[in-house]
């Protein structure tokens, strides 16, 4: 089974939820006298759902680069990537739901414990994807240093660890939880060795 | 003509529809006194929600797995796989509609039958389509043994013939018939023997 | 230019459109002492809903394969069949208002004209498309009988004319106008003379 | 790295920006005694929206040929170039929310000016990867004279200061802000020198 099709098909929903999390922010409804200083007061109201907003769009093409990148290095695929590819897509469709819901409600805990669960699960669900394709499955596509492919799988599994703990803080202060929301992905930004080395840094 | 088309259009509405599911769920909108109170009271009411979309993600995956397998059979396509094709992805479209109707009122049977009407509608859509490719067209790739293909065939309308079953126990109990809708699908996600023979597990 | 690119980008329109449809489909909120007798209710008002759905998923579908036939017949593309091709895409993309205008409220002249109105203009705009390609450019891939192009051309324009007639009957009786809604459509499942004879039935 | 990932998803984005932006026109909702009146005075107050939809749909349009014209001159990709694409892409994907509010308070400065600004960003951004394709690196696919290039950049350029002039006139009069976001994006309907050069027109 070669990879092409589920690379279409991920790009598709890829590119789909990053557009429909903009569905969410709705326009507010204001009456009465002052319509003007009530929409702007309204529309100051959404600055944190303009932040969800562009916190969930970088963390999706973090993963869509990561996605691409852990492709590329397959020769092939088979059904065990191809469901573990679907639950990692299940977790990235959810997004815009605590996306929303962190926007809506930012200093309530439960809103801002619900967005980092739904990527710790996300980030889990990609580092499982990574082990089967790597570890325990013949898929790779070529003879790559395990020392480099250990480093890769430590990264990955990097970011649903710090999620987890971003969470914990949630029961300290939700400020510290979403600090460490925005600083997580930073830690992406920059390719792992095994990108640098494989020469195909997305 | 080809079935190049026909797959990337499919592939564009399997991408979108799965992806739609989430826009159904709302953010609960909470007021009052205790806002964390009311705003956990509120998600936890949503937990059916959650559960209905995490069930029509996987059945559209499968069917999307099917899909392909089916299209890899193929050498050409016609005017009538073409309509066929047109009219299961009609019914999976519709699907998001259901599956928030069942998510909003669980306990009602005629939001759990309608759920079934659309899965039945979609998988006798599905059906006709694997029909007319396997017996009344010259649209196949290869000399396929019929006792797989009959075996394919045969599976294939398990498909609706048990969401037939599982409406019909809605007026027993709903329970019944959600606990149905789940099992169903667990079915088809071991391949077929027809699947296994043609080497193309999706 | 190629019409790749072009293609690629109006089949993706096609398809989001096609399931957006439904995302003007909403779950009736019910409530009162009998939640069941509500929501049956307000399910079976929906039915004009379901239907202009239907109606509109087979308009769209339709209007993806005369699309796909026209562009195959041509060798490459300019920027003016890419600007006419814009202009069908935003009728196109505007179609899931008018559908649920109409669904909404069936018995309405003015929702009952609109869609009619967005069908016509669509039409017109492809079968302006259909004419710049024909003659007024040099876009042609074969030397096709001047006859075969003037029937497909003809059988375009009826498309906008009918449902230019149809939407004069709404001044007489609605149920003429949604009648000849679903009737000019099937004209236009057969395929024309132009699609027999250029052997892509699509 | 190539190209044609990032054209892929940029593409699909695009597709669903545009085909989106209708979502954000809602039925409107009326009740009493005159239906038929109500009907029309609510789809007469939408007048503003359905503009605003096309106003928005042309420039994404506009976006999308200027896209295609500069990756089409790229012999390859890299991280600078794919992380500035997302930018863009995070301003496009915000267009609907806008749209909406300009065609909802069309008369209120601030969401005029809002409408400007997100414009002001994305031609930014647009502008920005446009640099860094044609001088920050080594990704142009061939020796193009540096005149044509510097000029290609000034227009580039001229769509944000433009956007930009416009919101200063909001505080003056909306009606010419709107007039001249009307206006800017009919100069590049036009192609550029460098676009006629490559004969690549879109």
């Amino acid at each position: 089974m070669s990879t092409g099709r589920i690379e279409a098909f991920s790009d598709g929903v890829f590119a789909i939820v990053v557009t429909l999390l903009v569905l969410e922010i709705h326009v507010p409804h204001v009456q009465g006298p002052n319509v003007s200083a009530a929409l702007a007061h309204g529309l100051a109201a959404m600055v944190p759902k303009f932040l969800s907003y562009v916190l969930s769009f970088a963390i999706i093409c973090i993963w869509w680069i990561a996605h691409h990148h852990l492709f590329h290095l397959l020769k092939k695929s088979d059904r065990g990537l191809l469901w573990l590819n679907c639950v990692f897509l299940m977790c990235l469709a959810f997004i815009p739901f605590p996306t929303a819901l962190m926007g809506d409600y930012p200093g309530e805990r439960i809103a801002v414990v619900l967005y980092g669960v739904v990527m710790t699960l996300a980030g889990t669900a990609f580092s499982a994807m990574r082990y089967y394709a790597f570890y325990s499955s013949s898929l790779m596509d070529t003879d790559i240093e395990p020392g480099l492919l250990n480093a890769a799988m430590r990264k990955s599994l990097a970011g649903p660890i710090l999620h987890l703990l971003a969470i914990g803080f949630a029961f300290v202060d939700t400020r510290f939880t979403i600090a460490l929301y925005v600083i997580v992905p930073m830690l992406f930004i920059v390719p792992s060795r095994l990108e640098r080395y494989t020469n195909h840094p997305r």
